[in-house]
């Protein structure tokens, strides 16, 4: 086929002109690149590739012609407009958490599953963010020695909330050096100088839909079998989530061999010395393409244990990076040009 | 014995101001109250009881014809001048890490074992911050029904590291809004805006001293067969350390049971609804003796398994606080008057 015509839905978001970033710098082969967003942003401006694009409203029929849109606009927008697309001939590729879920359509990290984007019926869906990051560094573990727990606490940036939560926490923090802080407005409680044990809502079982969404999309992505819990926590950062990762395997793994598995993985990049600078913080990977892992070690109080701290950015791999990297696998595959079902 | 002259080494750190308006707070029986620091501090004033009094350089003898000593000043303070003031006959309540591991020192936290004071030679060891919340909540739980492994992430706040930590998280942050920020000096990496997952030096194993003492004084104080693993993380909060914790038991023990548990349990308090607001963050915490668990909840992916955050102020129960209410014990148990063997 051609190269295709190319829609970025929720360009003026937080993920949005990451997208539009990322399809410059990786030099996707679009005819034409679009961006749209909600009647209150049409009109606004936003760069791609050193020139400035007008950004468009999105309706019902503005994707027909398009042969591929990439959502990035959260659930809603996604559920109302990504059906209409589809209908139109337009492929979607979907950062919500709308239909990540559903059985028919695939769920996509393409180093863990990419094969999984040969049966989409129309829509392809990005896991969320803290998944991302987590299953890109489980799956080359998973695969040598078969995780059986995985106990997971996340440090997650207030960017993962959108632009309004990283406005929030920088209007927050400034006002705590003259007046103190003005009430929260995007997230529950104060995040500037405190973090936030809660992300999302509760649900029943008094996880959070945050924490439901890691475990549900590893199964999907990885393996159902894989027993992880997880608390997932708000921090004061503005772009980049961390987290603390235990594990138990079926199989041996000593700490060495899986460094060097990591190192050998798609994707991952390991910086792991013992000395007071030798791990990765969120602030040092910022705009970077890997998942980074740091801190491997035994974990002796079980059986094949063994802990680590993964850090990525969530608004690149764990967002636009991901959804790119899916747009170039579908071009790939001949995948865009194919008849939609849904 | 008559009211005991009391001394407070480091009453001008991070956690000797605290201990000063913990006394005052709590109507400590005290004959005198005298601050001392080093040499550079001395003749400087701190408040207690709504007076300035003057800090004492200490010395190898400056603490004769005290009968106790608060010691908050670092480990090499500690090693350095508390063998001379037991020598002259006066107990040592030391927070700092120099004897937490000696077999001939008690490791105490009062709620969780205030029998052990009573075999003191003189020195009484404070807990680190994070263990002494940690153990506070874990006590109970495990009494119902026996913890057979743990596994503990931290969001460690900067006043752990003392008041130059705060005064750079300060620092850096202001500095962010002008030119960037300036290198880290005292923490190792940028902590404004970011999380470090490092906390002290790295042990031949991986881990890190902060790391080994939370399994080691959880071993001495409440089980040497509890398995606790633990990843801790530095967080750009000025006061109040979080946990994240997961526990396994030998036992049933449901969430509600280890809820109304909690709720009995000495120097504890549960808030934990499941609303978008309830739940406690360390800012919320500030300046509160107790501590905070909050979201416990089933943990499915093991047997007998159980989730909870935990939250305190480390400058007050994790450190002021349990100091002062180790002075309450040692004075009510005689424990002051006793001749010191050491």
């Amino acid at each position: 086929m051609p190269d295709p015509r190319v829609a970025v839905v929720g360009a003026t978001g937080a993920v949005g002109p990451e997208v539009l970033a990322i399809l410059a710098e990786r030099g996707f082969p679009a005819a034409e690149v679009v961006p749209f967003a909600s009647a209150r942003s049409a009109g606004s401006r936003v760069g791609f590739a050193g020139e400035q694009l007008e950004v468009r409203e999105l309706t019902d029929d503005s994707l027909a012609g398009f042969d591929l849109a990439l959502f990035s606009a959260g659930a809603a927008t996604s559920r109302r407009y990504a059906p209409e697309a589809v209908k139109r001939g337009c492929m979607v590729i979907d950062k919500s958490s709308a239909f990540r879920m559903d059985p028919q359509v695939p769920l996509v990290v393409p180093e863990v599953n990419p094969e999984a984007a040969d049966s989409h019926r129309g829509i392809i869906s990005n896991p969320n963010c803290s998944t991302i990051q987590l299953v890109v560094a489980l799956k080359p573990l998973h695969d040598a020695a078969t995780i059986k727990r995985a106990v997971v606490a996340t440090y997650q940036s207030v960017s993962g909330a959108g632009k309004a939560a990283m406005d929030e926490l920088w209007d927050q923090t400034k006002e705590i050096y003259v007046l103190g802080p003005s009430e929260p407005k995007v997230l529950p409680k104060q995040i500037a100088f405190n973090v936030i044990p809660f992300i999302g809502a509760f649900k029943d079982d008094g996880y959070t839909d945050e924490e439901h969404k890691m475990w549900n999309e590893t199964h999907k992505m990885l393996d159902p079998d894989i027993k992880l819990t997880v608390t997932c926590v708000r921090v004061p950062v503005f772009v980049g989530h961390s987290e603390a990762v235990h594990l138990e395997f079926e199989r041996p793994l000593d700490e060495a061999e899986a460094r060097e598995i990591l190192r050998e993985a798609p994707g991952v990049m390991v910086v792991d010395k013992r000395d007071p600078t030798g791990y990765v913080t969120p602030k040092e990977i910022q705009g970077e393409f890997a998942v980074y892992v740091s801190r491997i070690r035994k974990d002796p109080t079980v059986k094949n244990g063994l802990a680590m701290w993964v850090v990525g950015d969530n608004l690149r791999k764990g967002a636009a990076l991901n959804a790119v990297q899916i747009a170039e696998l579908a071009h790939e595959r001949g995948l865009l040009g194919r008849k939609i079902l849904a």
